[in-house]
C-alpha cells in the first residue's frame, strides 16, 4: 500500500506515524510545502518572547528523525499542485522539478492559511510557521524595532502581543471586532483585555487595518476609522482559512464552511482520499458543520485517518467542542462548546449562570477569584462554558468538556466528585457551584435575572455590607445588608419585581430565598455586581 | 417543622444552611460537642506549618454568624447522648445541665473520630479539630519541641509531617502498613515517600507504634519491632472511625463497615432520621458499601439531606468514588476510584496502563514529568486512576473522575477534548495518552506485560539509546536502540517471548509494532524502566 500525505504538521505527521505503527509495510510519503515538518505550531508566539529558545525547540520531529524512527519518506519544500482522483496521482512541485506520484490512499492535511485581506509590505508578517517566526524575530532584531502593531485579537494575536511585550516592545493590538478573543463572550474577554492593558499593551477594539504603507522610518498603518499610526513591524493575526483550494480544484466536495468535507471517518467525497486538521470541516457542539483550527482535534483526526486507512473504523476526530485555553500574562482564559453569542445567533434557547469562585479553599493562602460562565439548555444539558482567572481555570473547563462529551447536564456538574485539598480546590468545587446555581435557576428555587436585563421599573435590593458599596453600585439600588434583611422586610415593596444583588450572586440567592418565602416577587441578579461590572465594561449594559 | 442536627462541621452545618434556604420557617438547631462549628477540617495541618495563620482563619462560620445569616440556633459544647426514636426526642448534655429536645426530623452528622488504639499521654495528640490543632501548636511552642513522631502516613499524617517539617521540626513518620498513603498503590505512594524524605522527613514503613511513655525529656515511643526512640511530641494520624455509637445505641441500623446505614436518600433505618458525613456508610466505585471520610462527599450528603427533608428527592451524596488529592512539598498525588490493591483483594478482573507524560508541552519551559496509572476492566470501563507529579496531576484525576461518573471507558479517555496551549497541556493530553495506551492493550495492537510479571525465561529487549542505560537497566536485558531495530531484527530470537522495554513505554510500543509485524512474539513493558524502577523501590519486584 502506498499512502501519500499532503502536509507535514499535526494532521499529516500524526497520520503518518500512526499509520506506520499500524502497518510496517506501507510506503508512506509526506509532502510538505514549507521547510519544516512537525513543528510546534502553538509554540511559535513563545519563541518571539524568548520563552522558547532555539529554533530546534520549535521542531518536534525532523525529516531525518521521521525516516529513522518511522521509515517515513518526508519531502520538504515540495508542494502538491494537483490531484488526479481518477488516476490516483498527484503532481508535486519542488525547487528543481515537477513530478507525479501515484497513491493507493491520499491524506490531505494542508492546514490553514493566515488571512491577510490583501495587506502586505516589508515588515508585515503572518505567524503561521517556523519560517514566519524566524523572520519576525530577525526583522525585529536587525531593525531594532520598538513598536509593533498586532492586527487581530484572537489566540495568536493575544499570545503574540504578550510575547512581544515581554521582549520589551511597545505593542498595539487592534481587533476589528467589538471584543478581543472571539471564542469568549465579551464580559469574559474584557478580563483578557484588561490583563493585556495592565501589562502595557494598547488594545483597540472595533478597529481594523485598512492598509499599510512602507515609509522611511517603518510602516504606516491606516485603521478603519481612517486614523494612522507608525510602527516598526506589523504582525497579522486576523484568523485563518482552510487550505482547501487544492482539494476543490481536484473536484473534492467542499463544505459550505470552506473546509474540506468528510464523513465521520474523515473520508472525503473520494473513496481513496482522507483529510485531517485545520483544512477540514468538523461537527461542532451544536451538531452543525464548522471550522475549529486547533491542535488537539487535528491530532485526533490524524489518528482516525490512519486507523481507517489501516482497515479500522474510527470516528473519534470529527466531533469538536472547541475546548481551548489562552494565557495572557498571569491570566488564563478557557472555553468549551458554544458561547452566548453563538447560541443567540443560532436562535438556540439557553440559560446561563455566572460564578466567581475562589481557585482553591479561601482559607489557604494564594486563592484567586475566577470568573466562570455556564450556558445550558432549558432541559439542563450543558451547552458551553468559559472562564478567566489566575489559577485552575482550564481545569474547570476540562471537567465540563468531559461532561459535555457524555451529553451531561447541570445536575452532573453538581454531582461531580473532584479532588479536594485546600491548595487545589474547595470542597464544593467551582464546577459544582456552577451546577448548583444552574439547578437553582432551573428548579425555580432561585428565579434569576441577568445584569443586561435590568430595567428601571425593577426595585434593585443590594444586600452587600455598607463597606462594600465603595467599589460601586447599581444606580437606584437600595442597600439592606443580607444579615439585616429578615428584620427589615417592611422596607421592601410588595407587588414589585425585586432584583436582589450582591457581590457575586451567593448572598443574592440567600436574599431571594428569604424574600420569596415572605411572599415577595424576588429575583437574583446572576453574578451580582461583579457580573454587572464586567458586562458594563464590555459595553453590554448602557 | 423542628429539625435537630447532631454535629456542626461539614455535614451538619451544610445540611442546616441548605435547609434554611429551602425552608425559612423551620426551627433548626445544631448541637456540637466541641467548641467550634463549621471549621476548616482540611486546613488543620496547614495551621501547624504556619501556612494558615490565625485561629479565625480555621473557622468558616461561627455560631453567631450562623444565627445572624441563617437564623440557626447553634449550641456548642453540647453533646447529644441519647436518641429516643419513638418519642422523637434527644438528650443533650452541656456543661451545666442535661435536657431533652424533641424533633420532627433528626440529622446525624457526628463525623469520625481519630483512632488511637489506646495510645495516649502528655504530648500525645490527635489532629481532628481546632482544639487539637491549637493544643499541638501551643505544646510545641511552649515545650520548644524539636522532634515529633507522626504515627500514620495517610492524608493527615503526610500533611502534618510536611507542615511540622516546614516549621523546622525534625519529623519521623511511622506507618504500620507497608506503604504510606494507602489510597495509592505502592509504586505511586513511593513517590510521595521520596518527596518527604527529600525534605528531611524520616519515613518508616511497616512500623507501628506499640506504646508511648512519658519520660523526663519528652516521650519514649516503642515501635512494633520493639525498638524505642524519643520525641518531644507525638501526633496520631492512624485513620478514623465513624462516630456511630450514638446511632447504634438508639437502635439505628449500622452498616457492616461500621458506618451509619442509610438508603440512597441518606435516610437511616428510622423514617425521621437522616445522616450525612464521615459517620455514614456510602457506596463506593465498585457498588459495595464503604467508608470515605472526605469533605466533598460530606457536603453533597448534607445537601441531599436538606433537600429530602424539605420534600425533595436527592440521591446525589451516596455514591462516592473517593476522588482525593494530597500535597507533599512540591509533589501532588491524587486518585479516584479503585486502586490495584483493592481490585486484587476484591477479585475483580482488571488491566492497567502506566504513563509518564509531561505536565505541559515539552517544548515550553517548566514541563514536569508525572506518573499516571489507570485501572480498567476487560470491557474498557474505567475503574480507577492515580498519579503523582509536580504540576497538573489532580487535573487529570478530576477529568477521569468525570468520565467515571458516566461509567465511561478508555475510549472516552482517548476521545476527550481538553484545553491545550503550551503552558497548560499537550495536544495529546496525559488523559488522552492513558486512553490510547489502554486501547492498544485492549485491541491487542500492543500486547503488554507489567514489570512485576517479568520472568527469567523472557528475552528483555531494551530499546533505549545507549546514553540512557547509565541510569540503570533491567538485569539480563539486551540493548538495541529503537531506531536501529528494523536493521537488527536478526539479533532478536524467534520462538521466544520478547519483552520490549524503554524509558516510559512509548518506544517500547513502537518496538512491539515493528517486531509483531515481523513475526515476533513481542510484548511491551508497561511504563518501561520508569515503572520498573518505581515498583522495585516499592518492593514489588524482587
Amino acid at each position: 500500500m502506498k499512502v501519500l500525505i499532503v502536509g507535514g504538521v499535526a494532521g499529516g505527521a500524526g497520520a503518518a506515524t500512526r499509520l506506520r505503527r499500524l502497518d510496517e509495510s506501507a510506503d508512506i510519503i509526506i509532502f510538505e510545502r514549507g521547510k519544516h515538518v512537525s513543528y510546534a505550531n502553538c509554540g511559535l508566539p513563545y519563541y518571539l518572547g524568548g520563552e522558547i529558545k532555539g529554533e530546534e525547540n520549535l521542531t518536534v520531529a525532523t525529516p531525518a528523525f521521521l525516516k529513522k524512527r518511522f521509515n517515513i519518506d518526508v519531502r520538504v519544500n515540495s508542494e502538491v499542485v494537483a490531484i488526479d482522483l481518477k488516476a490516483r496521482k498527484i503532481s508535486v512541485r519542488s525547487a528543481d522539478r515537477e513530478y507525479a506520484e501515484s497513491y493507493d490512499k491520499l491524506v490531505l492535511a494542508p492546514g490553514a492559511k493566515a488571512n491577510t485581506f490583501g495587506i502586505s509590505g516589508d515588515g508585515v508578517f503572518t505567524l503561521k510557521d517556523v519560517t514566519d517566526t524566524l523572520s519576525i524575530d530577525a526583522y525585529i532584531a536587525s531593525k531594532e524595532v520598538t513598536e509593533v502593531l498586532v492586527a487581530g485579537g484572537g489566540f495568536i494575536g493575544t499570545e503574540t502581543a504578550e510575547n512581544l511585550a515581554k521582549r520589551g516592545i511597545k505593542v498595539t493590538l487592534a481587533e476589528f471586532g467589538q471584543q478581543i478573543m472571539p471564542p469568549l463572550d465579551p464580559e469574559i474577554a474584557i478580563m483578557v483585555q484588561e490583563e493585556l492593558e495592565a501589562n502595557g499593551i494598547k488594545v483597540l477594539t472595533g478597529m481594523g487595518i485598512k492598509s499599510v504603507k512602507n515609509v522611511d522610518d517603518g510602516i504606516e498603518a491606516e485603521f478603519t476609522d481612517s486614523s494612522r499610526a507608525r510602527f516598526g513591524a506589523v504582525v497579522l493575526a486576523m484568523g485563518v482559512k482552510p487550505e482547501s483550494a487544492l482539494a476543490e480544484k481536484a473536484g473534492l466536495k467542499i463544505s459550505p464552511t470552506g473546509g474540506i468535507a468528510t464523513d465521520d471517518y474523515m473520508l472525503t467525497s473520494d473513496e481513496n482520499v482522507y483529510a485531517a486538521g485545520d483544512a477540514v470541516a468538523v461537527i461542532g457542539a451544536d451538531g452543525t458543520e464548522t471550522l475549529v483550527p486547533l491542535a488537539g482535534p487535528a491530532n485526533r483526526q490524524a489518528r482516525s485517518v490512519a486507523t481507517n486507512i489501516a482497515g479500522g473504523k474510527d470516528s473519534n476526530g470529527r466531533r469538536v467542542f472547541g475546548a481551548s485555553v489562552v494565557k495572557a500574562f498571569s491570566l488564563t482564559a478557557a472555553c468549551v462548546g458554544k458561547n452566548e453569542k453563538q447560541l443567540k445567533a443560532a436562535g438556540v434557547k439557553y440559560l446561563k449562570a455566572y460564578a466567581f469562585p475562589m481557585s482553591h479553599a479561601g482559607y489557604y493562602p494564594g486563592a484567586k477569584q475566577m470568573a466562570l460562565k455556564l450556558l445550558f439548555a432549558p432541559d439542563g444539558k450543558v451547552l458551553g462554558a468559559e472562564g478567566a482567572g489566575k489559577e485552575f481555570v482550564e481545569k474547570q473547563i476540562d471537567v465540563i468538556s468531559a461532561v459535555m462529551k457524555f451529553g451531561g447536564t447541570v445536575n452532573d456538574l453538581a454531582e461531580l466528585e473532584l479532588c479536594y485539598a485546600p491548595p487545589f480546590n474547595s470542597a464544593k468545587s467551582p464546577v459544582n457551584m456552577l451546577g448548583f446555581i444552574a439547578q437553582n435557576i432551573l428548579t425555580g428555587l432561585c428565579p434569576t435575572v441577568y445584569p443586561e436585563e435590568l430595567t428601571e421599573d425593577a426595585f434593585v435590593l443590594d444586600v452587600r455590607n455598607p463597606s462594600e458599596l465603595a467599589s460601586g453600585r447599581i444606580p437606584g439600588s437600595v442597600n439592606v445588608p443580607l444579615d439585616e434583611l429578615r428584620s427589615n422586610l417592611y422596607k421592601i415593596p410588595k407587588n414589585r419585581k425585586i432584583i436582589v444583588s450582591c457581590a457575586v450572586g451567593l448572598r443574592g440567592y440567600l436574599g431571594v430565598r428569604i424574600l420569596k418565602q415572605a411572599g415577595f416577587d424576588a429575583y437574583n441578579l446572576s453574578g451580582g455586581f461583579k457580573a454587572y461590572t464586567l458586562l458594563k465594561k464590555a459595553g453590554k449594559i448602557r
